[in-house]
């Protein structure tokens, strides 16, 4: 297997966007191809959720493709719900640390904002196992569940909760591409309504436009893929033996671990998903960096702000940066590649070695990438 | 790069059925495993179109891992129109090349007869470019300009089409899992109600629900996947510079010999993309096997028919076998793979090379895969 290293990354701005879903593609595959110095590419790897649901647009690939004004560059979309950034990543991986491409553009993007909030959450819907969403199980209902079994489990209160959303607003006021930038208080998280108990507001990611590129080439750049794995687990939440923890995110972690000759002490920086914010602590766990039931109280003694030993959601993680479902996975990528680079401006943090963690579905479908910067 | 040795193969009935996309996917999918003598799986690819609006199921990896009871075995959605069940062989092709997965299973299916015809066109017009679209145009109207085009150009009359239609049909009535097992006769062809003149009903292939499957594996297998292509071209006809042949499939033609040290004289059974008969003419000509303007008269003289020196589409192809538009892709490779193990039954004929080539919305997304036969 060849090694393969990210020659260059783009993003837009996330937000409630008036950029079209190709508009926002182009933008940050532009950005990548420009970041990269404009390598002669040999295929596109195009993620998006549901481009014909949310934004009416079918054959994502080739339009996007057409849409750049490179039309004979073979293109193929890649879908995993809300992972698919990150599978899109790792299929164009594949293709390149085979051997059989040399330079692939990934392009990972989703328009949510320009259809209604109960639209996309019914959307959203189709991640759950059909028979719980014939019961009325909605993804934060069901988000709900696994932050009650985890509190109940390592006796957590909701002002724990409410640090993610602090510590991750307060990254995202660093972000000039953060969909939120601005720092929130403790009270005010804690006041914000309920959307699904014991979840409230500042609990749940919002509902963003956006998009993120990356390059992936053979020959040496300043980052390399040192890892890379892809987990999954029982799509129906009463299936699981375990709801304090994702077995989809632990199966990707060791097998990136594994592959990168690395162990959960080598990372120095991370983002995880935090769609919700008992996910980030869970996911923290997930892949290592602290035992059960330990995620937030490492979180509280600041070890994961950034000044802390171990950073997490520098970016202001999908709670601030913002969520356009297909494109989180691979904006985690990019957070991490700008980081090891020392690109990553009011954020920065010190890193060689870095890690994503994607959540596909409730975690589901999950994906870790582990990037380590080249000597 | 690995070897990548096709170790198992399996195919629903394609027709109008009452069986659902999840149901049909796991019955090629348990098809194809048995056939390969049930290893160990490492990952799941599945190709399908557009499960969201045909029908009505999302994150369809994730739920097709679950429904065949194998949840934790991570999941990969592929997506590139018509052409998405070659996609899915060939991103899982990558997989296992890479040295990353040992052993795949890529599933292809799609439920399309449960929505009405119309609703299934508009569906479907999701493929072509978005200023075409709006002046009207459909999948047939578009082809139908190719066809005429290639008609003037190589002086074709109506009846030359419908030999296609003719021997697609006599091979489908021996494939017992085809969509149509009865013959048809030139009058009858010419005799059908025109869909998009110069098209007539049996120019066109039906609409239909299915699902194919085939194991990958690294250890080696009867059949070998020896070469494999992915070419692209405008989306928008008139942006092409050439109506009477794909640049898509030239180009993928082209990778695809290149890998596999072959020719186009080496290849000795096909399954082309016939969804409008003159489409086989074409692809057969943008291949190699025929030089432009010599592909229908190849057909005339029976080359091409089962007893011929170079069957192509002894399944029935999408026009007979059916065309359930995210299986047909693996469904040829399916059929090339049942060939070159002497299993094809009644349509068998002799091959130990054989080709696969599918095309991606109006052809600008192909992919053309290389099958050899292993001593």
């Amino acid at each position: 297997m060849s090694d393969v290293y990210v020659a260059g990354a783009g993003m837009t701005r996330f937000g409630r966007l008036d950029a079209t879903l190709l508009g926002l593609l182009a933008e940050a595959g532009a950005g990548a191809l420009r970041d990269a110095g404009s390598p002669e590419i040999q295929a596109i790897y195009v993620a998006s959720m549901d481009p014909e649901e949310l934004a009416d647009e079918g054959s994502i690939a080739s339009l996007f493709a057409a849409y750049i004004g490179r039309p004979r560059l073979p293109s193929l979309r890649i879908e995993t719900g809300t992972s698919s950034g990150a599978a899109a990543f790792f299929a164009a991986w594949t293709a390149v640390a085979s051997g059989y491409h040399d330079h692939v553009l990934v392009v990972a993007g989703e328009k949510m904002t320009s259809r209604p909030t109960p639209e996309v959450a019914a959307i959203l819907s189709r991640m759950i196992d059909p028979y719980e969403r014939s019961y009325g199980a909605t993804m934060p209902a069901l988000a709900a569940l696994v932050a009650r079994a985890y509190m109940e489990a390592h006796d957590l209160a909701p002002k724990d909760l409410a640090q993610v959303a602090v510590k991750n607003h307060a990254n995202g006021a660093r972000n000039p591409l953060a969909h939120f930038q601005r720092p929130i208080t403790v009270e005010e998280a804690l006041e914000s309504r309920f959307v699904a108990e014991p979840l409230r507001l500042y609990d749940c990611c919002p509902i963003s436009d956006g998009a993120a590129a990356a390059v992936l080439a053979r020959e040496r750049h300043r980052v390399r893929v040192a890892g890379i794995g892809h987990g999954a687990d029982h799509l129906a939440l009463r299936h699981r033996d375990c709801l304090t923890g994702f077995r989809a995110t632990q199966a990707a972690a060791r097998r990136a671990y594994a592959m990168a000759g690395r162990s959960p002490r080598d990372i120095q920086v991370a983002e995880l998903h935090d769609a919700f914010t008992p996910f980030e602590i869970i996911s923290s766990e997930d892949v290592g960096f602290f035992e059960p039931g330990q995620g937030a109280r490492a979180l509280a003694r600041g070890r994961t702000a950034l000044g802390g030993d171990l950073p997490i959601n520098p970016s202001g993680g999908l709670k601030a940066r913002g969520h356009p479902v297909g494109a989180s996975g691979l904006a985690q990528v990019v957070e991490i590649v700008w980081q090891l680079r020392g690109e990553a401006g009011g954020r920065q943090v010190d890193a060689r070695v870095g890690l994503a963690q994607s959540i596909g579905g409730l975690a589901s479908n999950n994906f870790v990438t582990v990037l380590e910067a080249v000597a």
